[in-house]
């Protein structure tokens, strides 16, 4: 990697960091240079704003998401073991977040819908991608017989973001893990409902 | 009501609106002067700093959110009742938020986390009380017998809240009710199997 290449590459992922913990209203042009140790003008031979910064940011905080469930599903065969998978990625977000701040999807999303489409843009897209493979892998359960043919992948899909989502925020807004604990819990539960009864597949 | 504590009371609630769509840190002093048509010297007659109005301004945004519950549900009696009633007031929240904005709390929420000590206390407080409201009905629904005994009053008041607010969030940033609509129905059913199974309660 060239030296260039290296700069800019370090901006952004210590950006990341100020962003997703202060949010992109609450980082300014001086925590981004506090944080990255450079010189304004070092930053801006490489972008030309905050809001390029903003952006190239989030992509990276996405693509440390993207290869967590990658390296988490690798291997994983079934339909529920890699529900099961996903569900403990995104539970893991709240004692091991990839970027420190808690999800950056959230965070992002939860900023920007308002006020930053350029932004709101890239967490849809993050969420766009979540939400497919979620649905993808329900329908191939639907196929493969594992889960019910009357399961719906989009209404998994929606629930299992939704409830780990909000326990992320919960358990961070009560400094208590066991919001959590209880929505990875009660996920599991509800996807093992998704399976022919015993009953059904023993007759 | 005297008109410096009109003017106070229309600066929180013109405030409200500000911060639930921009949030803390995007709400500059002259973002408040525009949305109040007040002058600076107006709103420092009344407030001491844009810390001090944002406290209000939530206090103000989660009591609309209690007056929403309250009304909601009185008359309501029966836990599954009681617990549909304030899953609908939660749920109405993508289409119809009592401040411009979506959930108060969930925005205080991931915007204090990390650096605003004094605003995520009130959304902590905030939150507890939700928790605690559900939480007492599937008390008082394993009481009556109308919930299972096995119940668990905090894991259902966990997966409740987080289930909607993620649901906000993704509804907001898809721009899709759809997440919200799924999120509803599949606590409404989750709701449902708490209750003891029709053999057990007619046997």
């Amino acid at each position: 990697m060239k030296k260039g290449e290296k700069t800019r590459r370090s901006i952004v992922e210590r950006s990341a960091r100020v962003f997703n913990t202060r949010g992109y209203s609450g980082s300014s042009m001086n925590d981004l240079i506090r944080e990255t140790g450079l010189e304004k003008g070092g930053i801006y031979n490489h972008f030309a704003s905050k809001e390029e910064i903003a952006l190239e940011a989030f992509d990276y905080a996405a693509s440390l998401m993207q290869a967590r469930f990658e390296s988490a599903l690798a291997g994983r065969e079934g339909a529920l073991d890699r529900l099961f998978t996903i569900i403990d990625v995104l539970g893991g977000l709240v004692e091991d977040p990839p970027v420190p701040g808690g999800c950056p999807v959230l965070n992002t999303a939860v900023e920007s819908d308002d006020t930053h489409p350029a932004l709101k843009e890239r967490a849809q897209e993050a969420m766009t991608g979540w939400l497919r493979l979620i649905g993808s892998i329900v329908k191939e359960g639907i196929w493969d017989g594992e889960l019910r043919a009357d399961a719906d992948p989009r209404e998994t899909a929606s629930v299992v973001i939704a409830t780990l989502e909000g326990a992320i925020m919960m358990s961070r807004l009560c400094d208590d893990p066991a919001h959590m604990m209880r929505a990875v819990d009660h996920l599991k539960e509800y996807l093992k409902s998704l399976a022919p009864a015993t009953e059904r597949s023993v007759a």
